[in-house]
C-alpha cells in the first residue's frame, strides 16, 4: 500500500511538473530536461517512469481524463442541467485557473500531432469517447427528468462538445471571452432547457 | 495590366506550391525550399514576394479567405438556407478536396502558433471575423424570409462555426466523419429549420 501510494504521488508530482513546463514552454520545443526543472524529485525519477517525451504524454493526457472524472463526480448536484452546466465549464477551462490559455494552446499542439503519433491519437480518442458518453449520459437524464427536449443524446453529445471545443480554441489561439453566452444560447434553443436564459 | 496579371499569376502559383507543401511536409518543418520545390519557377521570385516563412503563410491565410469568398459569391443559389449549407460545407473542406485532412492538421499547426505570432493571429482573426459576419448575414436573412427562427444572428454565427470548427478539427486529428448528421440537426432543433432532416 505504502508502495502505491508512493507510486502515485510520483505520478501526481510528474504530472503537476509536466502541466508547469507545458504551460511555460509549450509543447514543441519542450524537453524531459524542462519538466524535470519542475520537478522537486530527481530527473532520474522520471525517466525511470516514463522512457520518452511520448510515453510521458500519453500518460499526461490519461491523467487529464482522470482528473476531469474526478472533478465531474465532486459536482455538487444530482440535476442534469446542472451538472451538464458544470461539465461544459470544466472543459472549456484546464487542471487550474492559472495559464489556462497556456495550457489549451499546448494542448492543440499536442493534438495536432495526433496524425503522426499513433499512442497520441489512441489515447486522445479515449478522452474524446469518454467525454462524449458522459455528456450523452447526462442529457438522457435531462430528457428523463424533463429538464431537456428529447434529442438524440448521441447526437446532443456530439454538438455541445464540438461546440464549446470550437469556443475554447478560438479564444486559447485569438483571445477574447464573449461566446459564453453562446453555449447558453445553445443549451436554451437546442435542449430546449428553460433555465439557461 | 501585363504586369497586374503576372504578378497575380505570380501569387496564384506561389500559393498553390504553399498549400501543397504543407499538404506534404505540416507546417512545423517546413522550409521555403520545400516550398520552392513545389513552385514551376524560381525559388528567388518567392524571396522577392515574400521574405520570411511568416510573411507568406500570412499572405496564405488572406489567399484562403479570398478563396473562401469567391466560392461563397459562386453559389448557386439565393436561398438563404441552401447558402447556409453551402457555406458549412466549405468551411468544413479545404481549398480542394485532396489532402483535405493533411491541410486542416496544417492549418491547425498555424493556429497554435497564433498566440506567439502576432501577424497570424491578426490575420486569423480576420478571417474568423470575416467568416462569422458571413454566416450571421445568411442567418438574418433566414429569419426574414421565415426559414429560420427569430434567433440572434451572432449567436447563431458563433454556435454554428464553433461547431463545425469542433468537428472537423476531431475528425482531422482523430479521423472518422459520422458527425455531418449532427450539424444538421443542429440546423434544424436551433433555427428550426425544417428543411435540415
Amino acid at each position: 500500500m505504502g508502495q502505491r501510494n508512493e507510486s502515485s504521488d510520483t505520478r501526481e508530482s510528474i504530472m503537476r511538473a509536466t502541466y508547469c513546463a507545458l504551460c511555460k514552454h509549450g509543447y514543441a520545443d519542450l524537453t524531459m530536461q524542462d519538466i524535470a526543472e519542475e520537478f522537486e524529485k530527481s530527473k532520474s525519477l522520471i525517466h525511470y517512469h516514463y522512457e520518452t517525451k511520448e510515453d510521458l504524454f500519453v500518460a499526461f493526457l490519461d491523467y487529464l481524463l482522470d482528473h476531469f472524472h474526478e472533478h465531474v463526480e465532486n459536482i455538487d448536484s444530482d440535476d442534469p442541467a446542472e451538472r451538464l452546466h458544470h461539465l461544459l465549464d470544466l472543459f472549456e477551462s484546464g487542471p487550474s485557473d492559472d495559464d489556462k490559455r497556456d495550457f489549451h494552446v499546448a494542448l492543440l499542439e499536442i493534438r495536432a500531432q495526433a496524425p503522426y503519433t499513433d499512442a497520441y491519437r489512441e489515447q486522445l480518442r479515449r478522452n474524446a469517447d469518454d467525454l462524449h458518453d458522459l455528456v450523452a449520459d447526462i442529457v438522457r437524464d435531462g430528457i428523463e427528468t424533463g429538464q431537456f427536449d428529447s434529442v438524440d443524446p448521441d447526437e446532443a453529445a456530439t454538438v455541445l462538445l464540438a461546440t464549446v471545443d470550437g469556443i475554447r480554441i478560438r479564444r486559447a489561439t485569438l483571445g477574447g471571452n464573449g461566446e459564453r453566452d453562446a453555449i447558453d444560447g445553445l443549451l436554451s434553443r437546442y435542449l430546449g432547457w428553460e433555465g439557461a436564459e
